[in-house]
């Protein structure tokens, strides 16, 4: 038993991913790991680490969340997030956020500062500005990168539109997106210290050309995001697939029920229950175990243990 | 092995409740659990059942969704509602909705119009604009005994702002509101036909001086609102907790890994689980199987299946 920590750039990476895309997003994933490991070597609690560590991810353009986020069918961002603390199971979300430069951080401010869990737009704007949480005007968060992936997901328009009424197959499907059209690129953050104390966070600009106030899985707990006493989960990939999977509480409910191992019911979840191509998640058990199972070609992710294990990675490992 | 209904008109009835405000909501009760057993008598699928029930409880002022719906801390109201079908999971939600009369018909519409599964806010509303349901102004849902309902949960602001840290006891305390301070009428219903098909729906005006942009269990899929191939799951009370605790998909969880039966597993996580005082559900199973369990004073609910058996109530049964 020892900490441990694991976080995840999202699970949307396509099977011919270049390399110059690939390289300085691994670099981005080293850098952060620095800085979550060091957090927690120091005795922060997990509740700060994961949101230390998703704020770094915001806070990099080469992520879909914060600066970088990807863009509504109007050509806005609309974030979501949310940040669950595993011994109370205490949370906290928003969505639809447009202004707010951390939204992990205006997560965490809903869970501490409000009766409730879960603000959204407007709503959650003006919390963000009574709290005093930093905001910039749109074109902060906004990349060229993902000006263009808007234009060839409308270009595309009609891959997503006929999957109006999702099955299992059409989710598949829905994932065989143009070349570079990186759909799910979704951050997460997952740690526990050498107590068992267990947390989570999720933050996204959620799918390319979304419906105006179209909510994702992030910030729904037990979908994206969860942790209790046993396990803290981070999931990406699809949302709606994620949603309706409750992928995250299922893990957890498959230790809880079911008595098997966090990789266990990780890879029973990733594998077995959600769709191929669909998802993957990050997930640390209170015993130090790590899991960060995928079905989809690639999940850019990383994960370090007290034990001095360390790894960052894109595709399947060995 | 046959049909049943179950619905409820929420789980915040206080202790006090006085006859004349029970009478005429379990008469409402009682007409509308007609107009369901007819549905499905007649052979509508369980889908198109639920949704026809929860449309009738939205539009009887007596309930919080729809018209009746409790109002924000500025005075508004902003609707919640969200559908699932259990066979294939398809869902649909909607959150902040201000001028859709049955938001539950929104909610299907999201589900089975667009790729997503859940809209929020403006983006909600442009979309009911879109597809041409039903809207009214403000005035249409606020009805005089919400006026008052807010100015006396306005008078005792210190209890909500006392909590904003949740906790179980604080929660506990939550439920503690001045006489007739209704706070959870939501209305949900699941149904099952004789085949075994299954799904839920649920919609809400959510808590009496909510924040802005507040977003509860009820559109939460496996808060709120679950169904899959095993039960159909609608829960009501206090939203935070009911989120936290992954209620609905708590009781699919159970049944589905630990091989409970519905009523087994409905009051496991209501009375093991879920704290005191802060919620209850309806549920069926793909037998027929039904379960009202509650941890408040009282719940408004109906229930009928096919062996001839109803039940329409609002105090523990005996």
């Amino acid at each position: 038993m020892g900490w441990a920590i694991a976080f995840h750039g999202g699970a949307g990476v396509p099977v011919n991913l270049p390399a110059e895309s690939r390289v300085p997003r691994e670099a981005a994933l080293q850098r952060i790991l620095q800085i979550g490991v060091s957090a927690l070597a120091a005795k922060c609690s997990p509740l700060d680490v994961v949101e230390l560590v998703v704020r770094e991810l915001e806070n990099c353009p080469h992520f879909n969340a914060g600066k970088g986020s990807v863009l509504t069918t109007n050509g806005t961002v609309e974030m979501d997030a949310c940040i669950m603390d595993g011994n109370t199971k205490r949370c906290g979300a928003v969505s639809g956020v447009t202004t707010v430069v951390n939204p992990i951080s205006l997560a965490r401010r809903v869970m501490e500062k409000t009766p409730h869990i879960f603000l959204g737009f407007d709503g959650a704007e003006a919390f963000a500005r009574e709290q005093g949480l930093e905001t910039a005007d749109m074109s902060h968060f906004i990349t060229s990168e993902n000006i263009e992936r808007l234009k060839l997901a409308k270009e595309a328009d009609r891959v997503l539109q006929d999957y109006a009424q999702p099955t299992k197959t059409e989710d598949q499907k829905e994932t065989q997106v143009p070349n570079g059209v990186n759909k799910c690129g979704t951050v997460g953050c997952v740690a526990v210290d050498s107590l068992g104390n267990l947390a989570a966070a999720t933050s996204t600009g959620g799918l390319i050309n979304k419906m105006m106030g179209r909510i994702g899985d992030t910030p729904i707990i037990g979908a994206g995001t969860y942790a209790n006493k046993l396990c803290a989960i981070s999931a990406t990939g699809i949302g709606e697939t994620i949603i309706r999977e409750t992928v995250a509480r299922d893990v957890a409910a498959v230790i809880e029920y079911k008595g098997l191992s966090l990789k266990e019911a990780a890879a029973y979840v990733i594998h077995e229950v959600t769709p191929k191509g669909t998802a993957g998640l990050v997930g640390v058990s209170s015993t130090g175990e790590v899991a960060m199972p995928f079905n989809t070609p690639g999940m850019f992710r990383a994960c370090a243990t007290e034990d001095g294990f360390m790894e960052v990675a894109t595709w399947p490992s060995e």
